[in-house]
């Protein structure tokens, strides 16, 4: 008989995308569902950029450089100077989508039976390449009671064996918002330096910091070796659908490893590096419309679901997404109820039930990732549609303001 | 110490891009290089499938569908009815390039340790796609004397053990330009059948058949489940940097499983799936034009070649390679010595070593791969400067009319 392979089999289906049925057969009832379970932003792509690809006289659409246009990564140099980050344009490697620079690293670092931590809850993708890799992803959890903070090291330290090779971090952090402080990334770079380990650092984020200074891995210094930076510009300029990333590291080996990765898959895609590089000519302020819509959004969010009765919600220091707390046992089904059982005003909402961010079974069962990637107004009919949904919901805690003790029974 | 991966250690170098330094040296010099080492066409992208990128309304470029977009694979059905292939949308999965196609394939189906059976001389980055998935390549041997045509089925019969789970073939060949037959086709079908075997047919050359009717693994009757076909646009519209290519099965669970690694890397390009989707729309005969070029270009490339002593290039059926033996007995050194050591009229060619295509260590040192992507006056120019180097090259055969016999001592 014909089989498929082992890491086929255990490969994990998006929990994101899992309820996607449910929401289609809402739309079809005629409900309008608010989407805050992808991280999808409604903010427009800078027209700037299209129109670079409007514009570019192409007669033959070539395959470009395996590592990307050199001109393009010439203007990055200049972006990643803007941010702090010291980088020639020969240790940037483009890729398709930050995805595959998570995808490069993990394969030229990593044998199958490795072992990587990663403080939970995490983008859930991470366990998809994982599994690609053959690599074992180790969590560590960090508390909603902190704001998810980085986990003591002793908890690094007690999880690290002979198979451990890296940690990977996502700061600020995709899917609670938590911002690393330049604290917790130093003390980061003293177990990386302590135990030999790769640091993995995933900045798809770094323009989105509301509530302090964000620090890039890059910006550490006395372990270039160790530091492997995964980027894309999907967020930054609001751009998923370009699918173009970097794999940006001063280790000379693993970008030179990379570049065999990149060679076998010929290059990355053309017209997105056409965007990408006019990306860097867009104006020194650009990001503070996007960056001041989204702590707009994120102030509105946090206050209305902190403002719900048993809900808690820390408040996010960057990013787009919020991780909350309901007075509900099984965030899976509350999700999946709000799509097939409930309506108010012909409206509901779509969250992102936060198990499917944890690599500790069990866990993020009465929490949510909510992406405020709506306007103001949108947040405020979802978040109503939550408040009533949660006064009826059938699954919920019989003493809600006590749910934080009821989930550990 | 930080180390990198094994397989990092293992990954095997782009065999084509090794001579690049050289030619850069040659051109810094004022030498005019003819480059017929890669498969980067000269033709031109069909404006109006560009055009329709400019001419797309876009306020925010969004994740599309991981398989990619419905409308873009509702169109492709249109277009494989159009060549004889008969399947639904949801059997398409929309690829970065067909390297994505090659690498999902190989992720779902084989096992570290598995092995594939390969006909060489085969396209090297089979090789680097098994290297990340861990499994083994297993050339058996073509002919040039038979125009590199199926080895015998016996020769497979003689590879095939209980870890072999897969044959890969490439028709019209990159890079021998062979065109299997339907005979030889119904062969593959047997074997595939008899040792149940997945049929991995890269048929990115298609549209390029001049000698015989194109044959693809999916017009096979009787073994659905086995066959999954890697598509690209790349070389059907000369559109190599948009990077979009498919993979089809009819398999719903190879099907099933390449979606879960297509949803971890969230979607295939954006602005290439509009460039995909207005292909359809080109007219019934676009590929007149191209495929008219291509076939003088052969015509004029296979004749100079074939009127060289010493030299026998077979008549390629399709795409737009041909392999040429030449009175030589190292294809690197006399490739790197055309760049470095060779001139003629401020002139030289550049070739791609055709030992790079073989899996077998020691073949084809006196083979060189020609890709026929430039128009019938460079090939004529690029042929006077091998013509005139064979001349002079110093490490040529004793007698170059005997060259067969004795690249077998």
């Amino acid at each position: 008989m014909l089989t498929i392979s082992l890491r086929g089999e255990n490969m994990p289906p998006s929990p994101i995308r899992k309820l996607v049925p449910f929401a289609e057969a809402a739309k079809r009832k005629g409900i309008k569902v608010y989407h805050l379970n992808i991280g999808q932003p409604d903010i427009e792509t800078p027209p700037a950029i299209l129109d670079a690809v409007r514009n570019a006289d192409i007669k033959v659409l070539e395959y470009s450089h395996s590592a990307g246009n050199e001109s393009y990564r010439r203007r990055l140099v200049e972006y990643y100077k803007s941010v702090g980050i010291d980088i020639r344009h020969d240790q940037i490697l483009i890729t398709t989508g930050g995805s595959e620079a998570i995808q490069f690293g993990f394969f030229c670092c990593f044998n199958p039976g490795d072992e990587v931590i990663v403080p939970e809850p995490f983008y859930a993708n991470y366990n998809g390449f994982a599994c690609a890799a053959g690599i074992n992803v180790v969590p560590i959890t960090s508390q909603i009671e902190t704001g998810f903070a980085l986990p003591p090291i002793e908890d690094f330290e007690k999880v690290i064996t002979n198979k451990t090779k890296g940690i990977i971090i996502c700061s600020p952090n995709n899917p609670t918002g938590y911002l690393y402080s330049m604290k917790e990334m130093e003390a980061l770079k003293a177990i990386c330096l302590k135990h030999n380990l790769y640091l993995f650092s995933d900045e798809a984020y770094r323009e989105f910091c509301y509530d302090g200074e964000y620090v890039s891995a890059m910006h550490l210094t006395g372990m270039d070796n160790h530091v492997v930076m995964m980027d894309t510009i999907s967020k930054r300029y609001s751009a998923c659908g370009a699918r173009l990333g970097a794999l940006v590291t001063k280790n000379k080996l693993v970008y030179d490893t990379a570049m065999k990765f990149a060679q076998a898959r010929l290059s990355p895609p053309g017209l997105a590096q056409i965007m990408g590089e006019a990306a860097v000519d867009l104006p020194a302020d650009y990001f503070e419309k996007p960056k001041a819509e989204y702590q707009k959004r994120r102030d509105a969010l946090v206050s209305r679901l902190n403002a719900i009765p048993g809900v808690f919600c820390p408040n996010p220091g960057g990013a787009f997404y919020a991780i909350a707390r309901l007075p509900i046992t099984d965030s899976d089904h509350f999700c999946q109820w709000l799509l097939e059982s409930f309506e108010h005003k012909h409206q509901t909402v779509m969250l992102a039930p936060a198990s499917g961010f944890y690599g500790t079974a069990g866990l993020g069962k009465d929490e949510v990732r909510l992406a405020y990637v709506l306007n103001v107004e949108a947040i405020h009919s979802a978040m109503d549609c939550l408040e009533e949904a949660l006064k009826v919901y059938p699954g919920k805690k019989q003493n809600a303001t006590s749910g934080q003790l009821q989930s550990h029974i």
